[in-house]
């Protein structure tokens, strides 16, 4: 779903600010609401702020071509309800998971204080990010949290020749007092399709592992991957992690899994609704009071080794510099000339 | 902590039966109350009978080291009581995990069917076993389960120099209507100890990526992994599985990571009681009841792959046929001589 930026033409250079104003015009003519538009635009900018370009500008595209196929709503509202004392169930009818998660959030941040642990079904949601915010949501409200998603069938399950699993990205946080939270948010599958396309547009060839060709032969070759199919990341170890995703975030939450998601995606290049699962622990319930020395610990004797950095320290460091990114000049060219349209 | 066998001797075979009544025998007379002996004993004889050698007989002698040195207590009785409305907790009090676990995970299925979704919170457990056993009781009740574990460090975080991490297994299991459910349990690194140790004994390389020297540096001999660490499967998104491991078992339950349980850990073999998370999902209540067809259909595009074998499936075949196994005839004679003696 990622859009190549063109490596012949410098790119143009946006604030912020002014990122978020042109996503909001554009959903905003796609047919999205002012709070829907709103929240897809926070995603985008947020994404870019970080340095997570792979889910930033780019992502616009294809919410513009699902809100206006009708695959994504940009007017739905979603429908919370209790399907369990510590289960939160969130309907996303359609929207753009970023307005249904901002919705849902604070309600699972609420149980999860009640009950320690709790757990927020998310159906019929457009996700099309990262999963980084909604962790990072959860763990700025002091709690411990996990959360995976499906997609559409990119990866061959180890041993396999057809692709079945989705990249399925699982993503965690853990809150630090006075610092921002320790978060990882990793595709199961060996790489990011976006680093494939970058590598065939640069001409790089791939280490060995990522991909398979359409014939289901390893290949180094970006361009034969792209055509073939990615391989998931670790082996066998990595294909059951993926599996176990497609279950959780698909069938256990009512859901499809991402070969099902293939059958009835119309392929417009955006975001087909289903399911995501968010867990969140209360801490202080499940420790008793005892647990950040013990982290902070392990993250101490972590940082006392040479060169290793903490998973998601590169993109808090991004957050607390950029003001302003670059974008493709032709994609940007593109999103304006359609607002004026 | 696994004992290797003596390649050159034949290997004895024994009844499942008559295993069990050795393992009681030896863990009686090392202070083992009968109700801890026999829960010992079905972890041991159960491992066996689904062909994971490594957490079978050879566990004994871990067991009756620590016993004796009373870091595991042969008669503690494990305390249950509820953290929050979702989170039950299990104090070991230094009890083997196989006695703990079958305590707790009936109160846990009560909570998880009342709730939805629920965590067990392990504390003080001396677990030295696979974790399919207790993700296999939960779905044998129809619920989804997962469960992780920390260690001693074994393990070297992705770019770092020194051993952090245990082997820090990760187990999930899905009921399935009328057959075995699906479960994988895997450590998360590269190889489990046990697969080094035996290709050291046979002199078989390793393939490359499964550890390091104690000097740091990546070799394929097993020698040389077994005197350094292993590294963790699938490079840095592995790592920060197993760094997600350490923390949910760890400190999110007010338990020591594994280099924290390294520090006071009194080396006898056996297993440093520590904590264990395990969480539980009522698929029915999460699903709204439309969980188990479009499972199914996933199973049935992988089974479909030519040679594609689910997760646990080879263990579950073993499980239906095997009534005996062959034993280190060593081993056996000590274990024998320690019950005599």
């Amino acid at each position: 779903m990622d859009v190549s930026v063109n490596a012949d033409e410098p790119m143009h250079t946006l604030t912020l600010e002014d990122m978020a104003a042109l996503c909001v015009r554009a959903l905003s003519k796609a047919g999205a609401t002012q709070t829907v538009a709103e929240a897809v635009a926070r995603s985008i900018t947020h994404a870019e702020r970080d340095g997570s370009t792979s889910h930033g500008f780019f992502r616009l595209s294809g919410f513009i071509a699902s809100l206006q196929s009708g695959k994504v709503s940009g007017h739905a509202v979603p429908r919370l309800s209790r399907l369990g004392t510590s289960v939160l169930l969130c309907d996303a009818q359609n929207a753009p998971a970023p307005h249904a998660l901002e919705l849902a959030i604070p309600e699972l941040i609420e149980i999860t204080r009640e009950c320690g642990v709790a757990a927020l079904v998310m159906r019929n949601s457009a996700h099309f990010a990262a999963l980084w915010p909604e962790v990072e949501m959860l763990a700025d409200a002091g709690l411990v949290a996990l959360a995976c998603t499906t997609y559409l069938p990119a990866v061959v399950p180890f041993g396999a020749r057809e692709k079945l699993f989705g990249t399925n990205p699982l993503a965690f946080a853990w809150p630090r007092a006075g610092k921002a939270p320790m978060v990882f948010d990793m595709a199961t599958s060996a790489r990011a399709l976006g680093d494939v396309q970058i590598a065939a547009r640069e001409g790089h060839r791939l280490e060995p592992g990522v991909g398979l060709t359409a014939a289901g032969d390893p290949t180094c070759d970006p361009n034969e991957v792209l055509a073939g199919c990615l391989l998931p990341f670790g082996g066998y170890k990595g294909a059951a992690l993926s599996l176990m995703i497609e279950l959780i975030a698909g069938a256990l939450l009512g859901q499809k899994t991402s070969a099902s998601t293939a059958e009835s995606d119309n392929r417009d290049g955006g975001p087909p609704p289903r399911g995501e699962l968010i867990l969140a622990f209360d801490p202080e319930i499940l420790s008793g009071g005892e647990w950040q020395a013990e982290a902070e610990r392990l993250f101490g004797r972590l940082e006392n080794q040479p060169g290793l950095r903490l998973p998601g320290a590169r993109r808090h460091q991004n957050r607390a510099s950029v003001t302003e990114v670059r974008v493709d000049p032709a994609l940007l060219g593109a999103i304006r000339a359609y607002c004026e349209s």
